[in-house]
């Protein structure tokens, strides 16, 4: 199936209009036609090579919302017409302990990527979201609530679950206290999240300017970090502190924020943490973590409970033919707080 | 009450005779004969004011093992004539979260350290087990099982326990595996614990004359951390790395040998650790933790199980007057495993 869409190259090229073939369904096959596609700060890194892993061509996208379109003969949980998601892995192993576990992110063998994977069957590229359509097994596809606004829903296939996954893996709810670090893409959604959960919800932020945006995101609390007076009367606080900040960052002043047996959890950050003192994880049983996007079901779990809940993301709808220019503005945080691709865009053109 | 001790007067001071008082006994306090103090790194770090909180003089020791000699009125868990240890706290505020949950050790006020403390109600110094004679409440004085034998028995009030309290916190048992990194007075204490658990036990060491050793004590399994086709034949293996290196070291060899939500803690390294990259850790869910000491309750426990189990640690039995000798062998690790003052040697100079 041939199929348009927009690729990088090279990890110097711009990202331009880009005909592919898209490997033939199988019988557990979904097919999707895409509407809105999400804007991960990942997408750039691997457009670009930063983690020095990318295959070209590179076709981003990873938050994934549609029609079905066609189904194979032995799918049973979609039929065409119905709202679709895919979100950052379209395969796994599916018989290792993690797997049968739901914890498909962990895979012994490896998750498939959605993009810039090879599929375990053919062993083709796999190709992303900024495209007309996509493909999956039906057991990667997630089913979206109707009453969902669909451009605000995309963000939540990655921004979305990989919040969500460590909010749940340790357990926050009513009693619990949460600290976020960063208010971006992922950050406005731990917000979100931990708010509807019903924890009370800090904000850490550098920016004496977001503090009344991080309210109406969720956030009782909104702590400088840069002042120590206010990082010190927030002392053995918070049960858990997701940590978004996709740059390596000093964490020192955060982990005493954390409560006994807290932990501070890295989401964002892929490659070197600094030096960090332990002495304050040893004086309370403290811990860093880290936590990587979440299961299948538990993404269902997390779209079902955004339906319920009323919760989508604060997006910026941009067209196929801007990406460029925002991955521009993406650089300097020039958005709140999600780029969304409108991928009628991409036909009309 | 006038005790004879050895202190340190000054951070470069040899450790020298030193008569100084003990508090008055408070009806809740029970007395004890000190016959067994074993010698611990953090004795000779206090000594010499390495951690930049020292109080002098300092009568380090928190290793303590001898007989009751006189309890107050109120006490009802001993008598004259008992067995009694005391490790490294000898009171907390006794009412907070974690004192409630027996985890006296992280008491929200601080607990009261056995030496280079104050005293919760007279503020006067504490004085710990390089001496005659020392009181605590009964609340934090442990029973030692009678068939023990009382020269091994003094390292498990720090070693011992700092070791346990990790491993029955993340649950270790039959169906885990264990690792631990150094083999040192924490070190050999771990995987004697770890292997009566019914744990698989791994050590992890720079040295590969200690293989014989490690298996003797307990280690199912020696991999030479220098060498990197072993290590990565332990990738994903272990559900708990116990890390009780006491020094600055490079934590990134040890990350990808965790297993799904693994954990490797530390228990010996109170400072900087240097920078580690969370790709594993995000790619496992796996964590880095801290832990103190342990809990009364837990100390007790640990006592009991050694003595079921027949584990004590492996000593060697020094005089007092031989301490400053002691002390520049520990910092060569020339012990095998633990020093141990026979505290007889103190009245008999």
């Amino acid at each position: 199936m041939k199929v348009l869409g927009y690729a990088a190259q090279t990890p110097s090229a711009p990202l331009a209009p880009f005909l592919f073939d898209r490997r033939a369904p199988r019988p557990d096959d979904v097919t999707i036609e895409i509407l809105y596609c999400g804007v991960c700060h990942s997408d750039l890194h691997q457009a670009r090579n930063d983690w020095g892993f990318s295959e070209y061509p590179i076709v981003p996208g990873h938050e994934i919302v549609g029609r079905v379109i066609a189904v194979g003969d032995s799918v049973t949980k979609f039929k065409p017409g119905d709202l679709a998601a895919i979100g950052c892995m379209v395969d796994s192993c599916r018989v290792c302990a993690p797997c049968n576990e739901g914890l498909e992110q962990y895979c012994e063998e490896g998750n498939i990527q959605t993009y810039n994977g090879r599929d375990r069957h053919d062993h083709t590229q796999t190709f992303g979201g900024y495209s007309q359509v996509i493909l999956a097994s039906q057991d990667f596809v997630l089913h979206l609530p109707e009453n969902m606004d669909l451009k605000g829903a995309a963000p939540l296939l990655c921004a979305g679950i990989t919040t969500w996954s460590p909010l749940r893996h340790w357990k926050i709810g009513a009693e619990s206290k949460v600290a976020v670090i960063g208010l971006g893409g992922l950050g406005h959604m731990a917000l979100k999240l931990a708010h509807a959960l019903g924890a009370e919800v800090t904000l850490f932020t550098r920016s004496p300017g977001k503090e009344a945006d991080a309210r109406r995101l969720g956030a009782h609390n909104v702590v400088l970090s840069t002042d120590s007076a206010q990082m010190q009367s927030v002392h053995n606080q918070f049960d858990l502190i997701i940590d978004t900040v996709p740059y390596e960052h000093d964490i020192n002043p955060y982990l005493p924020t954390l409560t006994l047996d807290g932990t501070l959890v890295f989401v964002g950050l892929l490659g070197d943490s600094p030096t960090f003192n332990t002495m304050p994880m040893i004086t309370g049983r403290r811990s860093i973590a880290g936590s990587c996007i979440g299961g299948i079901a538990e993404t269902q779990e997390m779209l079902d409970f955004c339906g319920q809940h009323g919760i989508v993301s604060d997006v910026e709808v941009i067209k196929i033919q801007d990406i460029n220019a925002a991955y521009e503005r993406l650089l300097k945080s020039d958005v709140k707080y999600r780029f969304v691709i409108d991928m009628a865009s991409l036909s009309a053109a």
